[in-house]
């Protein structure tokens, strides 16, 4: 399913200049896990930290996941009457979210929390429209390391890059602002284009509705072809039409401002094994923040396997901070597509991805040319080691050598 | 045509908490009569409570049907010189409107008005642009409790969400601002994507072009094939196509804040008995206000049976406010499609619906899989009561039980 | 190639309340010549006295024509420094403007100018963006009783709505303020929906980029499919591909604001004599201004027999000011489309048009169901005395009574 | 593979008023070398004086090549921290900008500066959103006679022609004021449609995403099909995909105002000579800006016979300013298209061009109705002298006499 050339034993972590949202933050894709895939609207205290707790159960931070994110309904039903500011649900979280940061912050962990450059979140809590000074102050004194920001209920404030540069930005400025440090996390569907106005003013920016635990189905409610110019971006969308969606705005990402292709799904029962390894692997290459939203109390050795598997984790975490681009597209005509994918990595390091969405096994010859397209011909003739990234070496480690091929590697199986 | 899983019998209506517009009105669909389909500017004081009269006639309210609409041609030439105050047409409504409103309502029934956010109505007369503090308050005064608010002559005050928001964001405000609860039914046609923007400002918007009494004719001028980003929504729209229009945009319904397919043509002459129940089943499955079109003063024995179908009823007005969504749709070979849809209702009840828009008679087995899509394996292989909602039991009641099934309900006939 | 059902002979003008620019003019679409199809630029003095002497000697003002309208290029290198003012080139138009008008005015006919919303004209001399109240002034002062305003050199002023409306506002409130009735001829080329914004600011819009003389040659100049949302309206536009464009936007047509399709091309020799005899049949049955482009101090018999035929300009100029609608349109095997259109006329008459672009013959049953589908059942089985506006009549008048039809005239040829 | 009409021996230059951008530059579309195509971010002082010896090696100003700009990466890590200015980087220019300038100028040759309309550049660098005055002024201090003007990082500054324009006219009206005639080159890649709002801000702007050396390959880093009304103009564009490009927005050149087709690739390497010279005759009939992207301190014969053609680049700089247009495409079976272009130069001579892009050879007759459709019947009947400007004639000079045709060019054989 995905193949590597040449070794990625000794990547060595060079910090580029970042010339996107100056916080410092992301300088690779950020890593870590989110209520609302499993849990939704349902959380507590309780449940943050029984997250956190799997968090250390499953040695999850050295494989770079660090943010546990609090996502919609966390909120008191109203803003504190006389300052505004934000109030968290007294019966969900009792011991305030000051004592719940500092909690996860004491597991060595990170605190991410939410809101919605709206007048209510997507749930129907307050939303931060015009509460943005007096919101983030409120996260950073609580201790908050992150944000995702939603765009429900906009009042009207979209439709141009402007009016939604404006209104993110707001928000971008207020927790710059607090001085403390805190990863800015763009949730606006792709409306307008993030990958166009946002690299200046956040660290991540969703490109496309909402997943939904499922391969290749096509739902209505996820109803536009592109998510260049969409109007209308819905939710339920499939995890292979993000991958088509993300394809042409790869470009756009790199150091410290990421096109977030959505929480991960892996885990939650909705695909097969070799689905969520594909949608690992795609997320990782794509330089997604790859953010679990599965029960990371409770899971199976198949589920570990995949999240943890550190070779396709050093590829998304590499610091050149480059997207795989699609090389080439083809239909297959049982349906679905064939498609290459190629990126650079550090020390002439390059990853190849191969992409079959039709039902049958497709066999293809990955041809050097089409892979170094952006290298041209000294490297479309060279000579490659090649590793699986989902095979393991003879020392039980990700990335298994698997020959040495020059301008071509015949015969690749695929699904 | 339309079958529903499991019984509507005890349907138990629970308020739930409304996120849009705050006025506590249209909880579920409103349910009324709108002068426009069957009178056009023809109206008068005696139109109105004529059709008032008819209500009562036909025990419309039992059902739920409780606003009568005025709609454009009520109002004099021109606005009060001196204070800029509208002024209803003396010779058509001769007893003022006030008087009229009062009449309506000593018959416990509710009166809707209508005007546009322009500097004309669509039928030339004055519109409220520019002067929406005084005729909110003037209808207020007048006891209206409904405005549709129609979009005409708004001199390019539209083309971004943001220059439709103001507009019509601004008579909301002016609406409730006269403390008098008035339904705010936003008629703009789609146009900037309302389920977008006007969520928080009015309790239904209409999602597309002007209905005309027809099946499925392509009319030149209802030019869009999507209403996602449509420019020109024009009118002379089929009822089919207003379906598929409605299709991907009902994920933006709820509680409060409804997509409107516009009036119903039910008992206009310009389908048959078999179109206007799909007609009326897909409004109410979509959770479009029921707004009458025809006249109720004189029904036929079949137009009064499809629209005082209170098991199709129950499903529009249902607490959960959660509008159908379409799971799949093929085209047929000799012309149409054949689509299928579902939606959940209270208590683990739901609702089906098969639409087939061909010129044959379709048979189809409805798969739970595809039914229950949103909710998963363990309601994918259960066990359901199926009644059909367009037979009537045994005592006469709307909703037959057609038996139980599992997994799948075999060859079922469709047109 | 067009037919008309009953007689067109007893057509009473009833002049309906106007809803647009309140100026009083244009309740039926304009009628006249303009400089630019023939002469472009080169304009003078004596050209304008030279058309208008065309206007006497072949009579005219008798079947409606009275505006001499003179395009671009009238300017001085500049304005007036000291005040503004507009000049007129002193050297092409001696005696001046006022004297010019004037004549003009003497001879029984009305006087057009032209300026650009924009810095420049599209000839590049002086624009009237930013002197709209100067502008205005003057034309008033010189005796201008028509104004055709452009769209070039707009310093980004369009891609709103919004955006036009203010612009092209601007000069219809100047227009207004000089107390002269002045016809507002907005040339916008269609950008933005003129259909939605225009109607109330001026007389008639453009729909398209400038036609040119050719029956249906596809030119990459005028490279959109459709004017709803075109962003390059261009120019080279076949006459056919305006008629194309023109199918959707007629419903927004109306007593006092009109689609313009654009000047004529009758007598230029582009076309055949059939062609230019489709050209002025559909620009009459869509309500379009009728503004000669040819050269009418010298017509041939023909080209003065089309532009002449006062049962066509009668449905052009019909009160109720309603454009025909195309009420179906199919693919031809040999290319090109075969499509029927019909509209409303006063006292119950109706006008039919068949539209052959494909390089065959075609035959037609013109059936009533489809010319009636506004109307209704009643209408769809009447019995109709049908009279061919293009035939003429044994007292040698335009429209020969063809027979009397129920239900619909089978066999027509076209083409 | 290009052909001409005609002898261009005896051009005359004639000016022409200019219409738009009125510095009095670009009369005819600006030649001259960039450093990005070849160098990147690699530039020094060093870098641009040697290429500056190219042009004195290789006599290229003899052909009417001057401008030497220096692309992206000159600037130092900050702005001068109390007064704003920009500063250049001091390890790579140690002799400053004006010095370098001032060198450049002395032989003979102008000087180009680069910036961007954003917060940053696309190579990460200050841009110039904000400082438009104090950049513009010191670049006329350095003695800047161009500038290449960026759209990276705008801040959401685009999406409307207006907030475009606006952003644009900044630095337009920052140079004008300056009082030094500095050539204003835009590059937004074509958003928001340069063509119609830029003609009177700027003396060329780009209609495309950045150009890469290859022949027609589709990179999804490109990936609209058309510019008008493109949301992501990204980069990776193949030389022929810009030429689709170009075809509609020719008719939007002329004096003082060009559509930009980006940099030359002409002895980069990645096409093949025949690619080059369709490349070189392209640019050259549509009236690109001609700016050199190879190594020119170093060219093979073949890459200096491509970008001497004096023929050719007559055509360019040909007085009439006016585009050639695209006549007809059409696909060829085995892939790719054939197309025909034709342009009008001064002196009744014209240039055609024919484009095939599929991997066969084709034969064509080119026919004068085609040829000259804009002139009319007259020049369709005539008989032309035709000269082949990529054959020499017996004295060794571009342009050979291939014969005298009448009303056709029979069996052209193109690539």
């Amino acid at each position: 399913m995905l193949k590597q050339l040449t070794s990625l034993v000794c990547i060595s972590l060079v910090v580029l200049n970042a010339l996107a949202h100056n916080n410092g933050l992301a300088l690779t894709p950020q890593m870590g896990w989110d209520t609302w895939n499993y849990y939704g609207c349902s959380i507590s205290e309780q449940t943050i930290l029984d997250a956190a707790q799997g968090f250390i159960k499953y040695d999850l931070p050295k494989y770079g996941y660090n943010y546990v994110v609090m996502d919609d309904c966390w909120q008191a039903p109203a803003r504190n009457a006389t300052t505004g500011a934000p109030i968290a649900d007294p019966t969900k979280f009792p011991s305030g979210m000051k004592a719940l940061a500092d909690q996860i912050h004491s597991m060595g962990l990170k605190f991410g929390i939410y809101s919605s450059a709206g007048m209510y979140t997507c749930g129907g809590h307050f939303g931060s429209l015009g509460y943005e000074t007096i919101d983030a102050q409120t996260y950073a004194e609580w201790g908050a390391d992150y944000l995702k920001y939603d765009n429900c209920y906009n009042e009207g404030q979209a439709g141009t890059p402007k009016l939604s540069y404006d209104r993110y930005a707001n928000m971008s400025f207020a927790l710059n602002a607090t001085g403390r440090p805190i990863l800015y996390s763009m949730c606006n569907w792709g409306e307008d284009g993030p990958w166009n106005f946002a690299p200046t003013i956040a660290n991540s920016w969703r490109i496309s509705g909402d997943i939904y635990d499922n391969y290749n189905r096509f739902d209505e409610r996820c109803p536009c072809l592109s998510m260049i110019d969409c109007k209308l971006a819905g939710y339920h969308c499939a995890m292979t039409r993000i991958i088509d969606f993300a394809a042409p705005v790869g470009q756009k990402a790199g150091t410290n401002h990421w096109n977030d292709l959505d929480m991960l799904e892996v885990g939650n029962g909705g695909m097969t094994y070799d689905e969520y390894v594909t949608h690992f692997s795609m997320w990782s290459i794509l330089k997604s923040p790859l953010i679990l939203g599965n029960n990371v109390l409770n899971m199976t050795n198949e589920t570990l396997e995949i999240i943890t598997n550190d070779a396709i984790i050093a590829v998304n975490q590499d610091s050149t901070g480059s997207a795989a681009e699609r090389m080439w597209k083809v239909p297959v005509f049982s349906g679905g597509d064939l498609s290459s994918w190629s990126g650079s990595l550090v020390n002439n390091t390059f990853v190849i991805a191969l992409l079959n969405t039709s039902p049958e096994t497709q066999y293809v010859t990955v041809n050097f040319t089409d892979v170094f397209i952006d290298q041209g011909p000294s490297y479309q003739t060279g000579t490659y080691v090649i590793y699986d990234l989902w095979q393991k070496d003879s020392a039980g480690a990700w990335g298994k050598d698997i020959g040495t091929y020059t301008a071509a590697i015949p015969d690749v199986e695929i699904g």
